[in-house]
This record gives structure tokens, sequence and C-alpha cells, in this order.
């Protein structure tokens, strides 16, 4: 089943989708998706969430950016919950920026509490999947090994959606494609099977000297295929059986 | 005003310090510091808040560390809420760790929203402080620019507390003598107008590019004097008119 969190109305539902297109709200009613304003597909929590990044988590993406050799171990860097936006939205490019660029990423959501997990147990541990573009103003990325928060952390500059995928309609997040387009062209295409780390590595790595919590999201990195981008610019992060996540550049 | 957040006989109270040592629970009750558990002196928000963290924000500290210069902007990386412990609390050592140090600093507690405000009026949007002890496992640092979720985001490794002090009743946070104690013995001796960048431009910085939230956290950096800590150590990081925070490590 897919999931969403929308506003409709001025008030804020839960919704599924219906009939490979609209919405059915939590009161019952069924409403077009150009009606509602899209929240990330998060439930409320009681509890603050982690939020996980990995950066240079595809070997292309890492020899993209002119590394010679993709790392040995994540690399991992922590998002705000400010930092995240919903489908349809808008994110700021900064008036100073020099290169602003999309990450399409498959980005995990935990579904109860793991802690010193084995990779064979993994997926046990994952409530869904959605869409994320993990977006990056390169200008301030003055060290490779720190997505900063000039770089990553901005308001809004992380959108996610539409849909959360119960992880049950996902049988393989490992043989997904994933797919960037700017004002319709394809920009990036690549595929989850080549992430350097896996999920279930991720989940096994985390869990190992930390508490991974419901609600916790990590997000899985980018193939390359990163451009710069420019006010204006519609960008559509789509991944296989998960969504399509469109988002403009303001 | 001092205030504090506690468990007292199995209720989650909001309390503040009375006579100088006591709690007055928010129903009346007056209870002995020793007969709670106390909780990071943090209000509960509707909102997950932001924890920034400073590294290598005291020069001393920068150079005890063998650098050879400090950093000419802010070495800034983010937490977790589960990373957050109360006082008299225990945090791990790691089995496999070989350098754990604590990290005495003052905590800043954002009051208001903060957009793009200058240096001048960054004080009208701190609701307080509080101590922290922002523990580091030193193994897992492979590089000094990225204090990585192994070394600083553990489940409970960063102390807060005792108390949260109103914005009001510290005048000026810039001129407050830090203290470390293990077992008893003067570990860590500083003074935060030693800060490289201080509390105000901090919050200028901040907000020049994100949103800065009420609830939000400011970790802003420990100077020299840490050492290797063991299991059974009893950590206190003092901070003139803040507290004193307990810690022991298991």
């Amino acid at each position: 089943m897919k999931h969403a969190r929308v506003v409709y109305q001025g008030v804020v539902h839960a919704a599924t989708e219906k009939d490979g297109w609209r919405l059915l709200l939590d009161d019952g009613q069924l409403v077009s998706p150009d009606a509602v304003t899209w929240l990330p597909p998060l439930k409320p929590l009681e509890k603050p969430r982690t939020i996980l990044a990995l950066g240079l988590n595809y070997a292309d993406h890492a020899k993209e950016l002119a590394f010679k050799a993709p790392p040995k171990e994540p690399l991992v860097f922590l998002k705000g919950e400010r930092a995240l936006n919903g489908h349809r939205q808008f994110t700021q490019r900064p008036a100073d920026a020099t290169f602003m660029h999309y990450e399409c990423e498959l980005a995990v959501v935990i579904g109860r509490a793991a802690k010193k997990v084995k990779r064979d147990d993994a997926y046990d541990f994952i409530a869904g999947y959605t869409a994320a573009n993990d977006y990056a103003i390169r200008d301030y990325l003055e060290n490779w090994y720190r997505p900063n928060l000039r770089v990553k952390n901005r308001d809004g500059a992380t959108p996610l959606g539409p849909w959360l995928v119960d992880a049950r309609d996902i049988p393989n997040p490992m043989n997904l494609a994933l797919k960037t387009t700017v004002n319709g062209q394809v920009t990036q295409s690549g595929h989850t099977k080549d992430m350097i780390f896996d999920v279930p590595f991720l989940v096994e790595y985390f869990s190992s000297f930390m508490t991974l919590n419901p609600g916790d999201l990590i997000l899985t990195g980018t193939p390359d295929g990163v451009v710069d981008c420019q006010a204006g610019d519609v960008v559509v992060t789509e991944i296989e059986g998960i969504g399509a996540l469109m988002n403009t550049i303001s």
C-alpha cells in the first residue's frame, strides 16, 4: 500500500493511493493529487527521528565527484527534520550559489527498534520506502567528508515522497531503477543494485553502535549524473515502484 | 530561574530549583535531588529540534588535538536527539574503545525562531543555557572534520543538565568558567571567553542560511584538557552559574 500525508482544505490527513492516482483521505473523501498540499509521507512521531544520510554510496557518483576510490566505510551525516519538504513543493537556490544539484535517493523508513541487528534480519526492521531528493549546494562543500550544514541542511532542502510504500510491496529494494529529470530531460539514471553499502549492510552497521528507532530515516545516496540547476527548474526524482517526487527550485 | 525535568515516583515533572538545592515539582511537592531521575532539562516539543554542535571551537583544544591552526569557519555537525542523556545517568564506554573523552560545553537553547539575525540581536533569541558533556569515542574519528556517528552519536552519549537556566539570569555567557573533574580530580579548566566563534556569532551564522527554532540546541565546543576515561569513572562537567552535570561511565 502507498501512504501519504497531505493538507486538504486546511486539514492534515493521512491518505492512501486509490485507483493508481487518486488519494483516499482518512475521512473517506476521494480527492485529486492536484487538490492537496503534499507533506513528507511520514507519520507524526511522539519522539524525534534521526535522519541518517549517505555520501558517496555509488561508485560512479564518487568518481563523478573526482574521488579516485570509493569510501571503504559508510560516509554518513545527519540531517535535521526542518530540512525535509513535501512533494510538489519548492526548494530555494541561495542567491549566492554557483552550483546546486539534486540527488535522487532511495529513503528507508525504520519500522521497529533495531539494535545489533544482523544483515540477514535487516528487512524485518524496515517499515517502507520513499523517494528523496537530497539537494546539495556544492559551493560550501569545503571538505568532501563533511557534507556540512550549508550544503545539506537548509530549510526544505530535502523533498521526500510522494508516497511511503510498505516494505512488503517492495520485495527487493536493491533492484530498483532511479531516474532524475530536469524540465522533462533525463539527467540522472542509476540503479539501487549499484550501491556500495546496501540497505541490509546499513541497518547492520548503524544498529551495531546506536539504536535505530521507528520513524528513523536512512537516505542511501545517489548515483552519478548530478548537474547544476537553476531557479524555475522542475526536478523529478523517480524510483521504480516507489514514486516520482516533484520539486521546483525557487 | 533554574528549570529541570525529572521523573519522581514514575511520573515526569517539570521542576525548578528551590533553596539552592531542592526541587520544587510542578504539583507543588518539594523533593531531594537524590529522589528523582534527571532527564535532559528541555521542554517536550511539538516539533523536533535540531541539535548543532561545534568542533574545535577553543584554540587550546584545537592545539591539543594537534591542529596547527584553529578553523576559520565554524566546524559544525548535527546530533540526534537519542544521543541526549540526563544528569546522574550513565554513558557506555564501548568494549572496543581505546580512547573515550568527555567534553565540557556550554549548551545554548533557542527561545524563538531566528532567521537572518544579526549578532547584536542574537541574545533576544536565546531561552537559556545548560551544561553538556559531549563525549567522544576517539577511536572512530578517521577525519577531524567529520565527528562521525560512531564518535559522537551513540545512545545517551551526550548528558545535558542538570538545569536549564533562564537567559536573563546569565548576563554574559561569554564570561563563564568551565571545569571538568574525573573522580574528583580537576582535569579540564577553561573559560567561555576563549571560544573562537562566540554565541552571538553562532546565532548570526546559523540563522544566515537556516532557521533556528525554539528548542534547538547549540553545543558550543570544549576547551583543552580532555583525557581518556574508563568504566566506573564519575565525570562532572561544571559551568559557572549554570550547574554541575554528573555522569558515570558504564
